[in-house]
């Protein structure tokens, strides 16, 4: 039985079928096949080992959940699945596979093949909440609106100058997260103790071959130094929160006291069961409990750098899921936001009356100059 | 498509079964039929309409993945759960279905119900963590072994006492969590604005019916009031980390160099891919990764405090998957460790070795008396 | 040089005297002078030298910047500072002093007296944050106010019930700490592995004797079983929570668009160095950043729970500066509430227009029985 | 009253000046003057005047006690600054000071000018810890060794390797916290409402005089976009994890069962105040102390980034102490750690019995082809 009611709230359907159970099994079965076909073109194994591990490896019959049960009890994924696909393949080749490798090997090349797929999702719907906070920016970069400082009416801004601020922000850190994944979303081939041994000297080569066939950055091992994972963790929690502040104005401006913008009517969004009459900021709430819960998510995930030796124990097992929330929460954030930016629903009227209502004029000093500057950074 | 491979290494099945969609969809039912019938039993619905609803709610005609969808986009679960059911119930008996109570109503009441549930599961496996080193406390109470304080050969100690620490910070940890089930894990119902209008000013004996049909405390409502699920929440990362304590341990002494104590041997557990002569600490493994993931957790929880007038945006919609997590990691936690302190093998001429090693003689002190002392604590 | 500016917004003076250099070095004294005696009367060492060590030991001959230079570098604050007693007692006296002790005893004990210390001034400004809430609660017992979920205008409730609320929350975090203070703010004598050897078979006698002397709990050693301190830390983390709960409402409610109350004026508090014009919730902004920075301490603190072995590495030495940030930032944001609860100016003008302005009607249902339930729980 | 004991294990004396009250008024008092003689650079305000603010402003001459004590009260540091700067100044010249500016822009930039300082000081450290690593791998690149996976003998490699990569993994976290420092240790000049507004519409070119004058760089004010502040705080939590991996591996190898490594012999470092013989691994405990903090103060900066509109209430007031902290902890670990590495004392024979041992041949694989990867990058 699946969890989706705790789960989908998080994310699109998309992402969450980058980490689902069939997800994980086809990277595993991509990883050995590739793993074969480079030491095949190494000469490490004969090529029609390789050949029949490519034709043997099938994902479609393998049940989920059996593999999980094992996989619970052996504690890593890898020990039941490779028996499997042993089996699968049978013989020689069989007894080929996976050969060289070690658990952490798959385990790792897995995750970093789902963080490579969800950031390119999640990139998508960020990306639609920065363009249309930029386009609002610009509608608004004249109009004049009271700017609010510890929650009090402070001095005169221009409207878009709080949207360009937000869209700054997600922007900026949008672009922290590329260079993270870009930089450290690699391949992982080390063997048992990390040295590539039972390679017959050609793990360089093999490793390079596979990275390449799967599309992944090439990378010396990395089983215990985590540097790099945690950096894809912080760029996602510090894109979240962005995210989050962005919810937090919408929520705020939305009261109705203030109403100076709010989240578009989304059918079947934001009803209460309650009140008929109510419209809640549904897609802010989405967006504002991922900012809850990302804080604690990457703290779980610095929490694990101080691996054991050549390989920790319960640290880099703790990563998996940490960095799956983490691109689920950013996933569910991202999307629910891209529609209210898209969206949003700005009142003049209120903004202006706002404004009358704080007495301190309609100074808005150097906002558009600024304003410009922000969005000019969005585009390097 | 499910998610079992992340979610499975942390839990017993009976543990994943307590937060599952078809469990939440149960209580959610059941929160609706047992209102029903309360205020019915305080007039404030005719019996016969709560017999129609009672007759009428059917969990199993409920399809987790089309909810899901739909609960994603209303932000909450009982809107389209009540839509359902008033639909299936029908009549004037639908329309009285979810009278005065409002979304946050449903969604606390499940979340405690399955506390309580967890609770019951949970305290069963770390019982037995607590009773196995308890006895091999007292079975060692005399063992004369060398103590390691960071790390390095300090003095001797008894054996068991190191045990018998492990038990009784387990045992207080579990009796933190008991009082904090006890106290907290109670039931929700205050309407739009928690003040239970629209019950015919019968709300309180209405919620007093409600809470013993459910088999759970009864309580004024506390929709933005958290203080209650928070203590629940650090009790379960206040035993993780007691858990961890005992795995850390373990894993300490299997070292190849040290020897003292180690996990039985299970079939299809600790083996390694790569290395068949490998035994690994699987066990501990779980319990360490579980120990490096609650801390952020009950950081996200706690963050969440500072609620938003009478209902949160964000912060309580954060608690329930976090929660679930908390549970989830404890369990696994708490069921491997029971196996492993079950079975733990100590071996005393490693333990006799390394202390004459250390050249510091044999007096443990009054190592006895204070491990009585540990363990009487046990049974308070 | 100290850092006043950076710590003192977050304690007051009281709060920030208990964990002093000052304070410190005058517990370790106390701690040795009370050792000594302890072991005196149950016959471990003889009386005279227990009197010369009483005589001879002197806080304030004690260089504290010394101190700490050679306390970082010996990694404990225990060792020079036994080195400077010692030396300061002299003879076989000053050979006495510290018998059968550890670092850790030291340490800890002296973070236990903190602890207690700092526990009871705390008690002092939240319980009149609490009595303040509930006083107000009961004078706005009957105040019709327009409820508000997710931001947004929900039903009425009665005033003083959202106040109600704040203060059991807060009510019901303070009874955790008094719970966790009372239970785990012990005294800690182990020696050097836990085992109370060197003390010729009489160290539970002198334990007691000890703990009775500094006015703490008597307990087992507990020097890697850290569960009891996490408690008290936790339950720390909670009420900044609860706190800030208060603070959040505050702040919302004084916002312009609202203005339904508001901090008292406070001369020398709220301004702006910008616009003279403006009155910033000052006091909620202390305690809202308190409520951003716990839970991050919480987790550090629970991350250090897997203790290695007999005496850890770098768990335990984490915790000192973690607890008192928590207990210094509990005491910035309690004394300041409590100004703030005390001098609350509630609007009712603002609040009718507000409820009008909401067009539910004024129908408050139950708030009455709710508000008197929650503040019956408070006595308890 | 300082708190040295609290503070000064985690930093070096000059790290801790980086953060002092006298750094922070010195700071906040070159904010002014800079900004003043910016301003008649460009027209804003008569040069005599900025003359005569240049002249007057005298840090000394500020009661740091009292300061604090009126910052605490006002809610910032910058009220109680500023009224005692015009004092100083008097007349026409003191009315100007502080023109256009507002409290957070004195405070933002303090703090960057202390990060930029303390970011400097930093380097120092861990760039010698990350020096003498890649020395000792490079000498120890053929030594065979066994390698340990889940704390449990595995297969060999080079003893070199395990030190290229705790190497290489604080490498890449400084190359980070470089980055993220150079990007985003920037000035703040936003005034009230973060427009710039009464500075004659010329606040671009103040601002750009400004930063140049304080060595910053320029940015458009960031008053709440505090995505840049995160990464500076992330990426030190990422440096704080990478040395505590190192000296968890230290502490581990130094265990008496193995020996293969441990920390050089310091005069007043590593003793026990109960065991004569004993060697503490006292550096690595700093080290993992760190590590044990770090994380939960990565989730408070991150908790805060959903800041409330123009300016938060909370969030940003959280991160000044916060960052400092991490600045300090950073700092003791990589000080300790660079005295640790330079002088790590590695024992041949120890790792020879060990592998031996083992019983596992000592085929170490490519290990000096990765070891000369990392190395490598480290260049970059």
């Amino acid at each position: 039985m699946s969890d989706l009611l705790r789960i989908r709230p998080a994310a699109t359907d998309d992402m969450i079928a980058v980490f689902d159970d069939a997800a994980t099994i086809a990277h595993g079965c991509a990883f050995e096949v590739a793993l074969a076909r480079a030491q095949a073109a190494c000469g490490v194994i004969a090529p029609d080992l390789a050949d029949a591990i490519s034709a043997g490896v099938d994902p479609a019959r393998i049940d989920p959940a059996a593999l999980a049960e094992e996989a619970a009890l052996a504690g890593t994924l890898a020990i039941p699945l490779v028996a499997r696909l042993r089996a699968m393949v049978g013989g020689e080749a069989g007894q080929a596979l996976h050969r060289g490798a070690t658990s952490q090997d798959v385990a790792d090349t897995v995750l970093m093949l789902q963080a490579r797929e969800a950031h390119r999702l999640l990139v998508v719907d960020a990306r639609r909440v920065v363009d249309a906070l930029a386009m609002h920016a610009r509608a608004h970069a004249e109009r004049r609106a009271i700017g609010r400082t510890l929650l009090q009416d402070a001095m005169p801004l221009a409207f878009g100058l709080r949207l360009a601020h937000a869209a700054r922000g997600i922007g900026d850190a949008l672009a922290m997260l590329d260079t993270a994944v870009a930089a450290h979303a690699v391949m992982q081939l080390g063997g048992a103790a990390g040295t590539r041994a039972g390679m017959d000297g050609k793990g360089v080569a093999v490793a390079a071959h596979l990275a390449d066939a799967l599309g992944l950055g090439r990378s010396a091992p990395w089983h215990a130094r985590r540097t790099g994972i945690a950096a894809i963790g912080v760029a996602l929690g510090i894109l979240i929160g962005a995210l989050g502040k962005f919810a937090r104005d919408v929520s705020l401006l939305a009261q109705n006291g203030l109403g100076e913008a709010r989240e578009p009517l989304i059918a079947g969004r934001g009803g209460s069961s309650a009140m008929a009459h109510k419209r809640n900021p549904t897609g802010c709430q989405v967006a504002l409990s991922a900012a809850t819960r990302a804080p604690g998510l990457v703290a779980s995930l610095l929490g694990g750098l101080p691996h054991e030796l050549e390989r920790g124990l319960g640290g880099w097992q703790a990563e998996g899921p940490v960095l799956a929330d983490l691109f689920l929460l950013a996933s569910g954030s991202a999307a629910v936001l891209a529609v209210v930016a898209e969206g949003l629903e700005i009142d003049a009227d209120a903004i202006a009356r706002n404004l009358a209502a704080a007495g301190v004029g309609d100074d808005i000093g150097e906002s558009a100059a600024i304003l410009a500057e922000l969005l000019d950074g969005l585009e390097d």
